[in-house]
């Protein structure tokens, strides 16, 4: 898996999962990430790394946000972009979906932003591409969705500075969610105190703790001594499967409102993956709050999905 | 109002409505469209006035005319465009238009171009969005199309240059109009010497004389001593509100034809919004003759909507 | 038709078929490809040549393929490209074909790309539209898919060099193809040796030697001799309207197998308009073979249309 992501040199060659790559590399592209920032406004500047590149937003699910920041960190990296939704696309003349890759990649693209339902879809065309084609997951089923970890991971050294003393938990459906499983990855990896998992059992995956995280079933508990607090979203098809009782009784066990922040540590921040689910998962009061940096998330993720895209075009030298 | 369209300075930063805005405004609206405007072969070159600016279409409603002249608009100004149709997109996972609204504006966009079914939309928009943003309101609900008005002002001003002296009539079904409304605003406050609605009782809003306007329900009289004849698109799902007995029974009544176009002066110009509704409000003959100045307001719809756009980006200086 | 195609030099205008167009234009159009393919590292560089036009797919049909290569080219010619999906648009508010035209053409567009599912679509829209514009056929119902047979011809000429000995052999349905009408168009004006349709007679137009094509209704015969071999997409519909027995009989007769290519000269190549339906009218193990120059066909799409869009551009003088 490591191997599929780097080139022989080590550099970044695809962006499928974080497992596997290094502190160092993790690093890497939050510096990256920071070097679009510009210090004076919090502004990102158009630069011309990417020109007269094609990039690909090949997006077989539905993502109002994350395809948004991916075009528009590949316009502000001055790329072409290109946007497919595939459900309406060649796949229902009955091509495969391999048939769909080959073509493109005949059309001198140069990367493929993947979505995907599927684990392992991303995988799988990063395995099949060409060679001159580098391609970033954008979430694939239930397996990763590394880039949202990155930017998570940016945010979270933005306001915290290091992560080694940091307790973070992570709170909510645990089982289903391809943001979390990217997010233990990567605070393990950048060296964070403790990764504490809070949820219900029914939400969480077996052997959990094979992920390197504690686990706790109790939110007043779990947060205690926490610095960082992040929410999943709730799927709310989650109820229908008899995994859950309801949505208030969710809210009244899981739910994050002002005063169970305060169990937290004073200046912990809160988090969310968006869209959030006022009064489901986060209570508007805390999401809107001056603990909440759930929109520098968002406009976090403009930065880093830029140093991601830059750094896989160029595997062979420095940007 | 105003104090929400203009900086302390009385510089545009929204545009709302036409509502509150001075003559010296208009005109100098007015003024940049033409400067878009090659004198020699009347084509508009490509000017890199918003490079690096990132512009949201986001459009509630469907208009393919509309989004494509402003899509088309923003990138004459060399401004990176995306266009959002929301009823594909996050709102569909239960995302409020707010949280949408937030989402964006954390993607460091710089203008909003909003459709919307609800009067008032643009507005509630432009007093919740960050302060970098402007917002232009490309129809909402029936309050207002003001951009539809201000090219056809520049229509208007283009073929008769003095609007003191003009008698403009608009036709149809003011009741339901934003673009009249936003059009009988314009003309007062350009100075126009009269403006005179004409429709059915059923088509017109009680006291519609506080706007400004001159009444009549005959075409054949109203038509008498008019220099811009303003046709509007008869939205067809009035017809099954009981609102109008038939189509032809309407083109009888207030369908405008060769034969009654000669009642007007001999050189009254025809305008329409479009989309036309051929043979309902107005004859082909009209709509394609000579005196139609239709696909003139098409072509000035770039250049007038470019002039705000790039207007509201720069509150602080001039263009 | 060809003088609407040409300007009164000669020159291309439009390009809505193959039919009157001379070989030298042909070859120009080849060779004018061929200058935007880097030949060490067969990428095509984004070059200025549109700079600041503006070009309108207009799309009545779907097609992933044909309009992704069409706006990628657009793109490295630096043009600005507007892809409209018509059945979605003002249509449906009732509007006409001609004025969604006389609409666009009033933005100040430079060019239509129209794919349409009926004969002469393009023709009409080229008939009607204003002076300054250019279209491109990119599909009209049967009739004619003129940019596809010429990046037919591209491909042909690349592996082979001279058209004058070829034996070209189109297998499938003739009848319902509107890139086998173009592709034998093109075949005759370069002066191939022979091209032969191979199909059942259910499958073959009336008088289909008229065309300049000779006629084999045996695909082990038909293939003898052949230096390039195009078959063609079978429409499944076609099965359902008792034209063909059965998809594995169709293949059993007229599906390209390894042993059956054996048949044609060893150096012949396999040529596919896309997409493939695998196991219908050709087996895997050819699609994907070291003959198969399919994929190549996709990617010289985009240098073709650079070439036809330019040359329609700049209709008087050279590029």
């Amino acid at each position: 898996m490591s191997n599929l992501q780097l080139t022989a040199e080590g550099k970044l060659k695809h962006f499928l999962t974080i497992e596997g790559l290094s502190q160092s590399l993790l690093t890497e592209i939050l510096d990256t990430a920071e070097s679009f920032v510009n210090p004076t406004d919090q502004q990102i500047k158009k630069v011309p790394l990417l020109r007269g590149k094609t990039i690909v937003n090949l997006f077989f699910e539905n993502s109002t946000r994350t395809r948004t920041t991916f075009e528009l960190a590949a316009k502000r990296l001055s790329a072409d972009v290109l946007s497919m939704s595939i459900s309406t696309s060649s796949t229902s003349k009955g091509e495969s979906l391999l048939d769909t890759i080959r073509n493109l990649e005949a059309m001198y693209v140069d990367m493929f932003v993947v979505r995907h339902g599927l684990s392992g879809a991303a995988h799988f065309i990063a395995q099949q591409t060409a060679n001159h084609i580098s391609v970033i997951n954008a979430g694939d089923g239930q397996h990763a969705h590394p880039t949202q970890a990155m930017l998570d991971m940016f945010t979270i050294r933005q306001v915290k500075k290091d992560f080694s003393k940091l307790r973070v938990a992570i709170i909510g459906d645990i089982l289903h969610s391809r943001v979390a499983r990217s997010q233990i990855l990567a605070l393990n990896t950048l060296g964070a105190a403790e990764v504490r998992v809070i949820a219900p059992k029914t939400l969480l995956p077996a052997h959990v703790q094979t992920l390197g995280v504690s686990v706790c079933h109790n939110l007043n508990e779990g947060l205690q001594d926490i610095d960082v607090i992040i929410m999943l979203r709730l799927q709310k098809e989650r109820m229908t499967s008899a995994l859950l009782p309801s949505e208030s009784e969710y809210f009244k066990c899981f739910g994050l409102t002002e005063s169970k922040l305060k169990i937290a540590k004073p200046d912990a921040i809160v988090m969310h993956p968006g869209p959030i689910n006022r009064g489901v998962e986060i209570d508007s009061k805390v999401a809107d709050g001056p603990q909440s940096v759930i929109l520098q998330q968002v406009s976090n993720g403009i930065a880093v999905r830029m140093a991601i895209m830059s750094m896989a075009m160029q595997p062979q030298g420095a940007i």
